[in-house]
């Protein structure tokens, strides 16, 4: 249970109404009732205040005289909401110990308060800072480091040598550092490239579930400050991320390319190999991305969805598109030699 | 070995031929011998019973004629196949025991014959119903539910509270409960908001490996009754998937979308996020879903391969498509002025 | 420390220069040093050695006159890059030995030199070559077989019956031996098949992170000989994969599909189910093979990307292409007509 004013209090926020109301969490405006606190994130949702049940609402100043209940008032609600989150965290916390059946090398360097979980695995030479958290099942390669903070979820693999800074947090049965697909062709089929270098991860980076980041061959794979990751996202070897950068679900982005600060990447978009996206770039869902962007903006690629026989009918053509251009040609040619043939004749 | 008989008797149908026959499996028309039981799943499989060394086959009584050999008769016959793959099911056993190996909280409830395998780790609170299996090296997190006979495959990863009915099947290294991709941009950078819903997961529903579920950040993400989920599959937070919906391999499915049942969505399928998705929809393979879908039919977008030149044209002319058509506009419009002078010429 | 003369010898290459000369790693031309060897992969390449500071180059006959530097000649250079990776393995090694916490059935076979890290699980009559190396928290399942020096990396599971070939690299969380996606509409959802049969995985393939392959429900999903596999992909029951091809990161590839030999699969493609593709096909990212290729070749679909104004425009015009070209063709029909009567009235 928290109170209204002590929820302002730790938000920093000024607030309306009772302050001494309680809430035992957060909802939407259509869900909460009155024991749950709510938020208005723009403009378009004020409507929906009339018959929202929420015992308190966050507000921008500009909305408050849609809402005649109890609030909390921020120029930025949605932030504020998001900050509000933490103070109803109820995940399992950290037991601060090792557990007895992990499996920890004689020198491997754990810090002051590290939790490692049941059947976790550190190798020998890993270094975990303070308050580090590996989940149960995890794996930590020879001489990885794992900054302070950073927590680990149960499954996640990191194979030797890769770096992770501080107050990361990384979801289950995430691997970080696998190999490269790096081969060369040769007579007797693929010849492997070892991936001798690693991968570099900053401070405060979020990797979803079941992601894959691969180690480089002759240069690190970089995962800048703040840049947040989603699940099943398969970044290659020798890849830069800029900071801040958001890269969504099944995103795929293949080797050395460098991609800049501050980018949004939707879900299941493909980026090629060695291209260079310049900062703030945002590239629309299943973007198809084979060549550099070097124009900060918004992008896409693709069709929409359409009625199975229309759309096989808008396929075709696509396939005959050449051939429809130079067909508008020719038209264009010919009536302009018809045009001025009548022209003459008119004339 | 079963017998003729026996297998009409276990799924239900009438046989024809002899009964005592024996059977070591089950095959394709092409590939089965004597000992093998094999099915015509549809008209257009009856041409291969000639060359069919079957020893018997599942058939449609439409379709009798058309075999002389033994037979189970059965109006369909891929359902009755379906079923009798059941009958020869030849995968390991669940021991019924706690592995020694495993890490398995004081207060974790195990029911009457749960099988907990080497080295999982089952965590405070957790609940599982009778003759649940849990596979080798899953971790079930704290206050996990875990209805009666679901079977985890090794690897799985269930965060805290997360919900899972019964009769269900998990496959490997899949990852359900994982937080949410909900952050609030700030000047500091991404905010994250912490997911404090949870996923739920309804009876019968059988989800791939290396899938990810994420749970919820105000409300639960719910996987419906029936439900079929293939490998590789990503499903946000919130999103809501109705009853026998059957979701094919690397799909992805944005945050708080709602998708109805009996829909089926090919792979690598892409849904945005906050969209509806009516009951029996199908969506085609790399099906790019931007807006709701209200209807119920089948859908598709992208376009064919082609060889690389010429669909190197395609590409350049569809970026030159709207051109193009104010072109076709353009000599409309000028082929009717010019057709109007030329009839007034030539009256 | 690898001396020039020594990695000549170890390649079978002649070199150039002071044979002592010392050697800590490799580097592109970009960021080598003097301690360090670099590689001329192509003649686009060539410009770039008048800045390296690479303490000796691997490069063509053809190039040796634009660096006066110490180097290798290859004929291969690229090739000989390879194989030099493998001179810097800094990885590390297996024990040679089981792991205490390792769970081992009594019954599986181990040959000699077998490594089984901490916490793995091996399963009855699982049989393992010599100096097979399985990394922590792998699970092999039951009669699983896996060829002499193949290495699993940590969290790999291998389902019962599985074949994995000699000499096969299988990198972190991968999944061999799921079951396919199989079931039967019935009147009460969705009927499971069993999965019957197995996978086979040949020698020398590599299989990245992340990667599910599905069991067969009646004839094995096969990985030939030399195959290279990328992270996050997905192949489906009854899939054949021939001979060295390589197939990159996110590619789905559906249920009984053969693919060639020596064929490249760009990152994220998909390809349906039941579908043939010959040999030496190439198909570019993001590719959508609807339907069989049975020509060698590369292959491409999709849009660019492009400005999403512009973008939306294109899409649009997608819709309306069957209609455009109608359009065309009208227009194509009345100029011909109008042409015709020009004619007449100006004869």
């Amino acid at each position: 249970m928290r109170q209204l004013a002590e929820l302002a209090a730790a938000l920093s926020l000024e607030f309306r109404g009772d302050g001494a109301r309680e809430f035992v969490g957060l909802a939407s405006l259509e869900t909460a009732d009155a024991q749950r606190l709510s938020f208005v994130a723009g403009k378009k949702f004020v409507a929906q205040l009339d018959s929202s049940n929420a015992g308190a609402i966050i507000v921008h100043p500009d909305f408050l005289s849609a809402w005649s209940g109890d609030c909390l008032i921020s120029t930025n609600p949605y932030l504020s909401f998001a900050q509000a989150t933490w103070l109803f965290d109820d995940r399992p916390a950290p037991t601060g110990a090792v557990h007895p059946s992990a499996v920890v090398a004689e020198d491997a360097q754990l810090a002051a308060g590290v939790t490692v979980d049941a059947n976790a695995v550190i190798e020998a030479g890993a270094v975990l800072g303070a308050d580090v958290w590996i989940g149960a099942n995890c794996y930590v390669g020879a001489h990885a480091q794992i900054g302070a903070r950073t927590q680990l979820r149960p499954g996640v693999v990191v194979y030797h040598a890769v770096q992770i800074g501080e107050d990361c947090l990384v979801h289950g049965n995430t691997v970080l550092g696998c190999d490269g697909f790096g081969f060369a062709p040769s007579a007797q089929g693929w010849q492997k490239i070892l991936q001798l270098a690693t991968v570099k991860i900053g401070n405060r980076v979020e990797i979803g579930a079941s992601t894959t980041i691969d180690r480089g061959a002759l240069h690190d794979t970089v995962i800048s400050d703040g840049v947040i990751i989603d699940n099943q996202v398969h970044i290659a070897h020798g890849v830069q991320v800029g900071e801040q950068t958001a890269i969504a679900g099944a995103v795929a982005i293949a080797g050395s390319t460098v991609i800049g600060k501050r980018c949004t990447i939707a879900g299941q978009a493909g980026l090629a190999d060695h291209i260079v996206i310049a900062d703030d770039v945002h590239i629309g869902g299943q973007g198809r991305v084979a060549s550099s962007v070097t124009t900060a903006g918004h992008y896409a690629s693709g069709s929409n969805l359409q009625p199975i026989k229309e759309w096989s009918r808008s396929a075709v053509r696509f396939g005959q598109l050449d051939a429809m251009s130079k067909r508008i040609a020719q038209l264009e040619k010919r009536l302009e030699a018809l045009a001025s043939t009548s022209e003459k004749s008119g004339s």
